[in-house]
Order: structure tokens, then sequence, then C-alpha cells
């Protein structure tokens, strides 16, 4: 096992990441300048800059030619790129994903009951409606991700909402579309209708037990397409 | 909203992490040389070194006195820095942060109970009863939080584990250690033990409902000691 010894980049960083903690430092704020950084920790600005691009590659801070260096106001998963990395290199199964995805899953239905709005209701039904409709494959695909997306998203937990996002991206990168094409074939994509049908109904109630229920309801056919039952 | 510019340190990124996805690179392995990489990718080894010194920042590579880059073997939680920074970035509540904790661990509760072997419930045992006699509020806190990574551990999903970690650590630098022990005195003391003991008891029993039961009432009595009930 190796610890890595730290370095005086690790200053800089530690620095930001403090001043983030405490509040000081927000979304879209721009950071005290190299020589500021470099004059306030003693550091040589070799070592700021260093500090700087590391920032930036794992995509936290933005910096604008001729104007300095900003906290990025959005993310675009960027953030998420190691955790996927060290995912990966875990060598996860398959499994391991669907058990956190159907973790957060369920949880986001029983959130998502409690705050969802009614605009975001009849957004949730017309996006069903549309998978009623659907006339191949990718359509279906496109529209179930969306439903889903949708939950997660009136379930007004971003934390969950990042993770899931990490997981369900990680998942698309390792299960062929084919596989989860399985699901909008013939039988299989009666049941997924009439569960989505079950999940809408839950929410439309406030119903938070029983869109838990729907949802795990859901995940019980996934894992059956997929041969993977508990 | 701004996106980010792809630069050319990028594809150095972007052919490690390809490597690490399909397999050719894992854990402990030494990269390409710098000059090798720097020839593969037509760029230069400035860019080549700037993207090494990035995955070294974020704790993925670890560079060796003379002999090379390399995959590193653990990770010690580096490569969660990132996402929990950008936890601290959304100014996600507590209340979120416990939503998401409780879902992971209610989820652990119930794969604990198919996976646990029997030295682990020795052990959970073992702790239990040492959490009986504490002295003091440090000692109960102490062994409170093994027996949870215990109970986390023996899940067996490595990625629950560890994005309960990084949500855990977060917490912990939020919730002040006052807060945590209001929960190891007295009257709520005492129903924190009774229900460690059930939770022993129903994982024992590998019963899968009644563990995942005990560990929503644990919730709910720390909810109910923290003051944000459902």
């Amino acid at each position: 096992m190796s610890t890595k010894t730290p370095k005086v980049y690790d200053q800089v960083i530690e620095q930001i990441k403090n001043k983030i903690k405490n509040g000081e430092l927000k979304k879209g704020d721009r950071l005290p300048s190299e020589r500021e950084m470099s004059e306030s920790l003693g550091v040589s600005r070799a070592s700021v800059r260093e500090a700087l691009r590391a920032l930036e590659v794992i995509g936290l801070v933005e910096s604008r030619q001729g104007a300095g260096n900003y906290i990025r106001t959005n993310f675009d998963n960027s953030l998420f790129e190691p955790l996927s990395v060290m995912f990966m290199l875990q060598e996860s199964s398959i499994e391991e994903m669907h058990d956190l995805r159907e973790t957060l899953e369920l949880q986001c239905a029983r959130l998502s009951a409690k705050n969802i709005e009614n605009n975001e209701l009849e957004l949730l039904t017309a996006i069903l409606d549309r998978m009623y409709m659907a006339e191949n494959e990718e359509e279906s695909l496109e529209l179930d991700i969306k439903f889903h997306y949708l939950i997660a998203k009136t379930s007004r937990n971003v934390l969950l909402i990042n993770v899931l996002e990490v997981i369900s991206q990680l998942m698309d990168e390792f299960i062929k579309k084919s596989r989860m094409q399985i699901l909008h074939r013939g039988n299989t994509r009666e049941n997924l209708l009439e569960i989505h049908e079950n999940l809408v109904r839950a929410l439309k109630c406030r119903d938070e037990a029983k869109a838990y229920r729907a949802m795990e309801e859901h995940f019980g056919l996934i894992r059956k397409a997929y041969g993977y039952e508990k």
C-alpha cells in the first residue's frame, strides 16, 4: 500500500477547498490571483499554477483568458469522472451497480411522491402517453430515460440525483443497448408500461409507500429481464 | 453556463481512462512512459506531464522517483475529494445528506443480512457488548461508527460502501460531535442500544426485511434526536 506524499501544490488545493468549505468561495466566484495565492501561502507561482491546472482538469475551476480563474458554475459531470474511473478500477460488477442504482431510485420514488409539483406530474403523464405510442425501441428507451430522470429530479435531493447520474452513466457504458431493449419488447414492454402507469398514479396520490412499491416492481422486472434475480 | 473547452492534456487523460475502461490498465500498473504517450498521441511532453500531474493531484496516479508513473493501488478517499467539494459547492443541506445516508445504510443492512459471515457476526456482537459497557460518549461514538462501518463492509457492495463513506465524512464535517452525542445520553442511549441489538439479531437470522426495519428504526431515532423528523 502506498500513501500519497504531500506536495507543495497540495497546500494550494487545500486552501481553495477550505475557502469553499467555509463558504468564502461559491460557484462562479473568482479565485485570488496567482500572485496573491503564491504570496499568502509562501509557495512558488509554478506550484500555484500546477494546482490550478489540476483543478481545471477535474472541472472544478475554469481559467478565463486574461480574466483569471473562476469556480465553475456547472459541472457537466466532470467532477464525477474521477469517481467513475475509480468504480471501473475496482472492477465493480454490473450487479453491484444495479443494486446501488435500485437503492437510489427507490428512494427517489419515495421523495418524488412527497415533492413533485403539479406541472411536473403533467409532464410525467405526457411522457408516459408518448411511451404508449412509441414506434420503435430507440424511442421507448429514450422516453424511459426521461421518465426516470424526471422522477429523480423531483426528489429534490441534489446529492441523490448526482450519485444516481454517475452510476447510470457508468451502467450505460457497460450494458449494451441491446440488453436494455429486452425491456421494450412484447410482454415485457406491456408490463413495463403498466408499472410506469402505477408509478405515476402513486405520485399523483402523493403516496410514498405506493410509489416505492411501484419502483420496486419495476426493478424486479429489470432483474428478471437481465437474468439476475435476487 | 460555461462548458469546458477541450485542451490538449484532455487527450492524454482520455487515453488513460480508455485503457482503464477496457481493462488494459489496472490498479498498480505502470503507465507508458511520457515519451511513449507523447509520441502515440502526437502531443508535447509538457501536455503529457500536465495531465499526469493532474491525475496525481486527484490521487489516481502516483509518480515514483525514477521509476515512472503508476495507477495507485489504494485510493485513501483521495478520489472522493472532488466529489465532496462539489457537494459543498452545491450547498446541500444536512437533511439531504441525511436522506442519502439513510438510503444507503438501509440497503447495507439488507445486503449484510444476506452476505455477512459468521466471524463478522461475532465481531459485531463483540462491538455491541463493548457499546453496553462504554464509559463515556467518546467511546460510545467510536464504537457506534465501527458498528455501522462493519455492517456497510459486509454488504459486499464496494460502490455502496464508497459512496456511503463520502457522505459520512461529509456529514462528520458538518455535524458537530456534540450533536451526535445527543444520541449517546440517557434514554436515547438505551433505545439506541436496543435497536443495535435488534439489528444484530436480524443479521444473525439472515432476515433481510427485519434488518432493514431495524435500521429504519435506528434512523427514525436519529431524525428525532436531530429534530428533523420526516
